[in-house]
């Protein structure tokens, strides 16, 4: 699917990089429409600035226009800091005008919750789509583009020097502006540009982000966002960005329920499930973090170092109890702080004397303060096992300039703990111009290297794997599929049949609408049998007492016949029931299950999980967006824990974990392809027999879409 | 046991309020002992300071002595910055001047990993305890009194000004004087103390912190610890900070390997099992934080805030974006923000007038910045379900003044959410100065409330159910207990004797020696019955194919009597068989598993779980340490994922707690009885039977101490 015009990315690109800029609703006074014009000043001499106003001949200096309509030129970008119900008479003479694009700071759309401003942002979307004036807001702060040093926002922050590799974009102005700036100015942290989106009525956060693929000095692009407004869009931005092997960086609400019901109190966007989230995150490479400083800090890391040669981390600090703590936060984090090397042991003891502790981490004392601690870091980072080089500590300039020569001389990552006050006058700042990453508690650090080295592996294998397909139906599929629809549940028989034209094993069976019927397929079958009643209306088969199992004979066949149909109707009276199914008794294997749910933002989602108490009683399912290539099946075989049992546990055989693989393969593909006609889909159990002996699907229940 | 003298007591109250200090090796030069001096007179004029150094007749402007024999008075304190093989001469010196304390900064001992240099610093910690001149370190950077603004540190930090509610404890010098105190100053947030102990020769953290205990301007003790030297002192001092009221907030090194190893070689102490460590601090009411900000955070957090009645939380923010973050981030923590009532709804909307967000999170915009704010923050804090407010922001001084007042004018907790610069020059600082707890970052302010409830919870719980006593042993326990010893296994069924002699029901069993006496049992015990080896050298008799169960008649029994023993000789021909036993036959129940092990810093570890695989793929376990409550039994058995089976699981009849917290409380009696006596115990499976029908021993495994 296409998501994005060139159209659509040139008048972006114009918001983004304006040579002209009005601002209709300006004003003297000091509040939006004048806090607008006064950032937009700031750029007087590069960018013509226009504020449009009938009540002023002159704001802050410059002359100012009664109309859109009288500009003497068509501005790139238009502000909009008017009041609502004049916001898109205000974007149709921009468009009358010739102007590129507009920023919607007014407020009072979506967000009041109330269906007639709905509607009338929907109308504002509309409008920007078909005029090709494409829109940012309505509720929003405005952008800032750091490179040039251009501010079209109503924040009253600014910050001059501040350009850096980090693409920023939020749906909230007030984080965008707020939180983030601030921080970032106060940790050096620099942008190429800052996104703020608001309700989102046109360009969402995702058309930024593709924005920013685009642009070279764009490494990372961090984002804050309340809920997306096309799941799909996302997925289509990110598999994008691990093309161009661009990471990106979110906070992303709805991590509990108070967040999405929060957030979906403040913004029209729905927040998805959190979970098919967290695996759509997983599976396509996003970073997700939970806090401002996280969110900056992170991504600096990642924009500003190479991938890291090895998983291992070295670790030096000044302090035992600095490098001891920062050690014990790696562990936690799931690195490897790998032992030295006996030649670089040797050569720091040799510079050490006795003093400290060479290791790692290594605790240099004082020498971390001298000469002798370039030939200490080299010592460390030029080990074979060593990916990256972290150095705690919280000297002056004269250490700072020792680190970044580290850096400067070879391609490992090196980031720095900065132990000291925030406000150091030496040495902070200097690493900080130098743009080494700098974290100022051990945990974050750890977590952070640990986000580096897992982004670059999963680039690797997924651009090695690629993102999955899902073939076009066979005639036979098509057949199978042809009668889904109406939101019924289909029996049991039918679901099988269903997941057996998609090449799921399922168990011999026969639908026999009388007893002799029965007996005549239990033969046919060979015994031992098990009889279910066969009824779409009856879900819960065991409740209602409509499934006997182990029948060893004839007699025993006719005597479930009868008592499984009987049950069935005292069960339900008003249950169609089609006689009973006779089927081949399965023993022995692992139960597993495997599901098919669709979330309403991103699609299909494929579930495993190993079966019994523990899907239920531990929640250990692992989730994919669907389609799913073979090694991500593998990865979610893995991934759930109680997956043991399917290698040898307690000395029991080693199950068909390639069967399974096919099966998970199979019905993602299946998902894909019958969207919109199935809702939703459980194979349980599916049973995985000893390896070479294949899966087989025990039950199965399918049903169909709306 | 009492861990602590008054003479102790006496010794650390001189050392942290002396009135005179003594810095032997005191020099001009700015290193460790001129540093010492140089930081001591800062308090000149109301502390008397002596540097000793017979190479000098003054320094730094004041009187320099050859020797501590001829100082005109007995110290308070003695700094110790000689080399280390002159501390014990300098320390037996000052013994004999006097002197009540020191404080030993030199370098050389135990943490060098040395044999001779680990005795010095045991000798050293001898002479301390014997001679009543208690000792800090050596290897530490020495302490501050903030209260009077005293130092007696060899660290080139200092800060004036810096007096508040928490104690800060730290092995770690480089740590206290470095990152916490750096940060400290940059928060504004106060200590009484701040206290380096080094490598403990002597006094170490739990000494401290009993001296802090007594202290009333100290409200919380907060600590960096690498790892403890006595794990029931450390205990002890919880229990009575528990009494006090004063939380203990904690970094504990240990968390990953790594961290354990990288503190193994820095210090002497020894980290213990982390899980061990976990389950002590949850039981003690001990909170555990993972980095620099949360200790400062958290602590301050606990230290000014009264007990939040209730645990809803409400929040309040100029923004959306901001608002829902935080709302989503105590979500995530576990806390609720309850909706607001319609009086606080309808008033807030009475002056927000369609703008923002009336509810909880509420979304005020530029109403957070205007003379209605107090008016909003109090519909929202009077709320009856609401016990804390949060205020998610970045004003200006007068935002600050009525946040402020806000605290002052009801006993419910305030903590503000700063959203701006950490460099902010208005607003920040004045809700710092007026001890407003501040927290820059959603996540970690959730977490520091939750800690907040979680603590005052849990105090009320613990004051009521008390810590768990264990009753001394009955006479027919002390029989039972009698042959333990030689660090052997014991037999199932002597294992079965022992811990039935402590009240934990076993099945009915009889030993029989040949298969007559085996059948004969088996007509008493009344079929099926189960015949199982009887040894102590066979620990897996399954595997050894040595039990037979279901057995149900005579000839079964005489059948799998040859068997056992048969199959049990054929698997060790060097075991001890001494027959069969013949057991009662125990079907249907949950089963459970109740386990003791030691460890060696904190003792008695009582072990919960769930039988099958939830131990082996979830290690889904509750610890406690020995002795428990009855309450904290069921604590146990509500922590345990799969407790769920215990409560009527798919239909099944609910099992029997109360005898399952019986047996727990009484197994856990018996650990602290069998100390040094048995080394560990598991009980495997305890089979728990429909309420009311008690629980049962099915195996059991004894191994007696060493």
């Amino acid at each position: 699917m296409t998501f994005w015009t060139d159209a659509q990315l040139a008048s972006i690109d114009r918001m983004l990089n304006p040579r002209s800029i009005a601002v209709v609703g300006a004003t003297p006074r000091m509040q939006y429409g004048g806090r607008f014009l006064a950032a937009a000043l700031g750029a007087r001499g590069r960018v013509n600035v226009y504020p449009v106003n009938p009540r002023y001949d002159e704001i802050q200096g410059v002359p100012c226009y009664a109309s859109v309509s009288e500009l003497p030129e068509a501005p790139d970008v238009v502000g909009v800091v008017v009041p609502y119900h004049a916001v898109l008479d205000t974007l149709r003479e921009s468009h009358a005008k010739g102007a590129k694009s507009a920023i919607v700071i007014s407020a009072g759309f979506a967000e009041r919750g109330e269906d007639d401003r709905r509607e009338l942002q929907v109308e504002l979307g509309r409008f920007a789509q078909e005029s090709g004036l494409r829109v940012s807001g309505p509720n929003c702060l405005g952008l800032a583009n750091l490179k040039d040093d251009i501010w079209a926002s109503a924040s009253s922050r600014g910050a001059a020097g501040l350009s850096g590799p980090i693409g920023l974009v939020c749906q909230s102005g007030a984080s965008a502006f707020g939180p983030f700036l601030t921080r970032a100015v106060d940790e050096g942290i620099g942008f190429t540009y800052i996104v703020s989106t608001g309700n989102e009525a046109d360009l969402d956060f995702c058309d930024f982000a593709r924005y920013l693929l685009d642009d070279d000095d764009t490494r990372v692009i961090a984002g804050f966002v309340e809920g997306f407004k096309d799941g799909r869009k996302f997925l289509e931005v990110a598999r994008l960005a691990a093309e161009r092997g661009k990471p990106i960086v979110l906070i992303k609400i709805g991590r509990s329920e108070l967040g999405a019901q929060a957030a979906g109190s403040h913004t029209a966007a729905l927040t998805g499930v959190d979970v098919c989230y967290e695996a759509a995150f997983a599976q396509y490479g996003v970073i997700r973090v939970q806090d401002y400083d996280d969110l900056l800090q992170v991504s600096n890391l990642l924009a500003r170092s190479p991938r890291p040669p090895q998983r291992g981390v070295a670790v030096v600090s000044h302090s035992g109890g600095i490098s001891s703590l920062t050690a014990d936060m790696f562990g936690q984090a799931g690195l490897d702080l790998p032992p030295l090397s006996e030649r670089a042991r040797d050569g720091i003891n040799g510079i050490l004397k006795g003093f400290g502790w060479a290791a790692n981490p290594s605790d240099v004392t004082g020498f971390a303060n001298s000469a002798d601690f370039p030939a200490i870091m080299s010592y460390m980072a030029d080990d074979e096992n060593v990916g990256a080089l972290v150095v705690a500590s919280a000297g002056a300039d004269a250490q700072a300039e020792q680190v970044i020569q580290q850096r400067d001389s070879r391609d490992k990552p090196v980031a720095f703990l900065w132990t000291g006050t925030r406000a150091a006058e030496s040495g902070l700042p200097m690493l900080r111009r130098a743009g080494i990453p700098v974290f100022y508690v051990p945990d974050k650090l750890a977590a952070g290297v640990r986000y580096l080295n897992d982004y670059h592996e999963w680039r690797e294998r997924r651009l090695g794997r690629g993102f999955g397909t899902a073939p076009d139906l066979t005639a036979q599929q098509q057949a199978a599929a042809a009668g889904l629809g109406g939101g019924k549940a289909l029996s049991e028989y039918d679901s099988k049949r269903l997941i057996g034209a998609f090449g799921v094993p399922t168990t011999r069976e026969e639908l026999a609408s009388d007893a002799d019927a029965a007996v005549a397929a239990a033969e046919r079958i060979g015994y031992p049998v098990v009889v279910k009643v066969d009824s779409a209306d009856i879900l819960h088969k065991t409740e209602a007492g409509a499934i006997r199992l182990g029948l060893q004979t004839p007699d025993d066949v006719r005597r479930a016949f009868a008592e499984v149909t009987a049950n069935a109707r005292a069960y339900d009276a008003n249950a169609g029931i089609g006689g009973a199914v006779v089927q081949e008794m399965v023993s022995g294997g692992v139960e597993t299950i495997v599901g098919v749910s669709y979330d309403s933002q991103l699609g299909p989602i494929l579930l495993f999980g190993i079966g019994g108490v523990m899907v239920e009683v531990y929640n250990d399912v692992a989730l994919r967006l669907c389609p799913v290539t073979r090694e991500d099946t593998l990865d979610m075989i893995g991934e759930v824990r109680a997956a043991q049992l399917l290698s040898g546990f307690r000395g029991a055989p080693k199950a068909d974990g390639d069967a399974l693989a096919d099966v998970l393969v199979a019905v993602s593909q299946m998902a894909v392809n019958l969207e919109g006609r199935l809702a939703e889909l459980d194979i349980n159990p599916l049973i995985a027999r000893p390896a070479g002996q294949g899966v087989i699907a025990v039950d199965a229940l399918a049903v169909a879409g709306g």
